[in-house]
């Protein structure tokens, strides 16, 4: 069975692909295409999609899926009359909220998806700035650091960094252990002096094998052998340390990400 | 009025939380103070779960507000024992869809929120790594660039290449324009030779000299004259050569993104 699906937002979109996409996989066997129609903030452009939806209803013959995150109620009327489903994704939340806090939502375009924040602005992009050039031992010095992640070379340091900072707005460094810190097992007296903000990456040596394989094909770096040794030793380290670890074998960036704020009791900074 | 905001997930709880956010940010005067309770993914976590949320309901003497996105029917009653307002984000879907496709919906916890899926997470790291070793005009090869950023220095073209990889997958370069550039009002030919992958960045003048000012103050890079004189002369050449350009001064790096791959016509690698 094929559908047809549409995203339609005032915002970006995402939201309503992130959650659609988590409704649509729990219905297996059907095929779904999908179209994301962003920026819808004003009844020309609802007509617009509303349009949109109904061409592609008369070409494919069945009745396309819309998930739906535009706030205001007429231009998401406009759109409902193009005969999809519509699956709102904002409107079950507010009859509910109204009652419960005894007052009406105000209704503001665009402003639910985050109109953009200097001060926010700035808050990601220091964090990446400071994530850029703190990254695999650039730079030693972590006193500004919220998080700072210790593994060996190629256990997801890197991108849970950037992930930590462009989401969030948290200053993360990374430190890569060295052949010497491995050898002698314990860790840099400097990153030690900032024990409760370390946080320590593992992973799988057959799997870290591959990663370093397709990164430097051939090399020691990639072999099993060497692999298995680094893990088995740091891993060594970090229990004698007592830091927190978590495998990045089979863990999602959004999840390692979630799961060091969850364990340092650091709040997000910014939406 | 204050109130308190549990997002519950049996995956990260980002989503509960933007979406959580978005509804939310709909009242003004409410002051919520919000809590995640990720990866309840058991019986046993919905339990504790909801009796966390009835000792805040006990401590506070009001109703706790509960966003879930546990995608569980089970848990998610355990977890509306609580007497808390529950706002379900998939179960007003379940019921329509099951309708509309005439399937039930496969019940698997975790799977909505996408445990690892090793392809996926390479698609990532590879255009991390490609963002990384692209940036700044690094390496100027951007043969396999899927969207090239041009813009002077600071117009937000690091943080999108960035988000581009991490969210989408997607191989995004950039390129900083040069004094030359600027000065001869032309774009090098290799960049030329990629013309339907390039998109610009623009900036106002002010905001420029703002980042700037905080990055490297008191230099001559910093200068209103100098922000005014570049971003003059790139916006000349954008429309010399009929560039998308999109400014950054009030856009979220969400939207940025979002914006390019409409323009582009490029659709996301990933979720």
């Amino acid at each position: 069975m094929k559908r047809t699906v549409f995203y339609i937002s005032d915002g970006t979109g995402i939201t309503a692909e992130t959650i659609g996409h988590s409704v649509l996989t729990q219905f297996e066997g059907v095929e779904f295409t999908t179209t994301r129609l962003p920026f819808v903030d004003s009844m020309d452009k609802a007509r617009e999609a509303a349009d949109r939806v109904r061409h592609e209803s008369e070409a494919c013959g069945c009745r396309p899926i819309v998930v739906n995150t535009v706030v205001d109620p007429e231009m998401s009327r406009l759109i409902a009359e193009s005969g999809a489903l519509m699956l709102d994704v904002f409107a079950p939340f507010i009859a509910p909220l109204e009652q419960e806090l005894g007052m009406k939502r105000q209704n503001r375009v665009g402003k639910a998806h985050g109109l953009v924040n200097f001060q926010e602005y700035e808050s990601r992009i220091n964090a990446t700035n400071y994530a850029l050039s703190h990254d695999d031992g650039i730079d030693p010095n972590f006193n500004e650091a919220e998080v700072i992640l210790v593994g060996v070379s190629r256990s997801g340091k890197t991108p849970t960094c950037l992930y930590l900072a462009l989401h969030f707005g948290i200053r993360a460094g990374n430190y890569p252990l060295t052949p010497d810190d491995l050898e002698k097992g314990v860790l840099p007296p400097k990153l030690l002096a900032q024990r409760q903000r370390l946080f320590a990456l593992t992973i799988d040596p057959m799997r870290l094998r591959q990663v370093r394989e397709s990164r430097k094909p051939g090399s020691r770096y990639a072999t099993l052998d060497q692999c298995r040794y680094e893990v088995t030793e740091a891993e060594k380290l970090f229990k004698r340390e007592r830091l927190p670890v978590l495998s990045t074998t089979h863990t999602s960036i959004e999840e390692i990400a979630s799961k060091i704020l969850q364990t340092l009791g650091i709040q997000r900074h910014l939406f």
